[in-house]
């Protein structure tokens, strides 16, 4: 077998770095309140997400390797390219979204060198199938996120879409299985949500 | 001295990360061109350029902490919410710079709990001296991203501020500290930008 040049290995991880460019034009259901509140993309919230995960390792309910976490944090979304952002309340949605990300996820890691590949493929099958410490985890902070911005936004996607308290409780659940500390901050941050009317009971 | 507690760790923590949500307020002067040309934002481009060292390790000058490049690249922008984004080619601003950056630096970690900000802050110094393998590594992605984009945007920025080939390889010459590969192929490309027009001889 043939080995590849460095150069020609180079070639390959700068088409896929130009190729996931696109990432930062698919679009979510938050918005930006600095931004006039227009729709966050998922490059920026991936961006966030991966930076939340250093800051909050301490609170997770296992040790985690954090640059684990932080790897398959950066690159969960990246099938969105192909398969598109699917909104978390849209259940309909989401019973088709896991075959087209998985289609997207070797369309676009297969852009790599085969040894690369396969550790990507590998990281970004463990955090969907969320059953490692720091899928859990991970999954956890990329559920909370948005509740938290959504909250500093006075619940604006709650209302933006009709989204009621025990939809939001059910949705959030998932956080418990990777932080009870996160998960005791969102249960209060909803409970004050629906008090001051951003979330319907 | 009185210890805080997990919760009130947290609620600091919870601020600076709402905090640097107007990172996606900050533009560059680089296009994306998946996005009908809009400028990018500063979170979506530290995104990129740490999911970049991801892939591009291999090709670092020395032997590098990767997990420790991440961290540095998801972190280096985030006093641009206070000192805001100078353009590479804009030498007198670029003068400024270091002072209002460093002083945005101590507010914004001075929101976490004392350890992690002396952790964050030292970790944000070292990225900017540029003088440990992992900050030279960093840097020479960060510098060469944006090039990057810009080749396959068709030398847009290039053109758009006028930018001369010396003035290119002047600016880019730092990725060479960082990785020789690199370099080799951003030489390559500003070649190639020269002689389709899109870079001024």
């Amino acid at each position: 077998m043939s080995e590849m040049s460095a150069f020609e290995r180079l070639e390959k991880q700068l088409a896929l770095i130009v190729e996931i460019d696109q990432l930062k034009a698919v679009l979510r259901r938050t918005r930006v309140k600095s931004d006039d509140g227009r729709l966050e993309n998922s490059a920026e919230h991936s961006w966030q997400v991966a930076l939340m995960a250093l800051l909050l390792e301490e609170h997770a309910n296992e040790p985690v390797d954090i640059a684990k976490v932080v790897k398959m944090l950066l690159l969960h979304d990246v099938v969105e390219i192909d398969a598109g952002d699917t909104f978390v309340y849209d259940l309909e949605a989401a019973k088709l979204q896991p075959e087209k990300e998985l289609k997207a996820a070797k369309r676009i890691f297969g852009m790599l060198p085969v040894d690369q590949r396969d550790v990507l493929m590998s990281l970004w099958l463990e955090f969907e199938a969320g059953e490692t410490p720091e899928a859990r985890y991970g999954k956890a902070l990329d559920r909370m996120l948005p509740m938290l911005l959504n909250y500093h936004s006075e619940g604006q996607s709650w209302k933006e879409y009709g989204v009621r308290y025990d939809q939001a409780l059910t949705i959030n659940g998932k956080i418990e299985k990777g932080s009870a500390l996160l998960w005791e901050k969102v249960q209060m941050m909803l409970s004050e949500a629906v008090e001051k009317g951003w979330l319907k009971k």
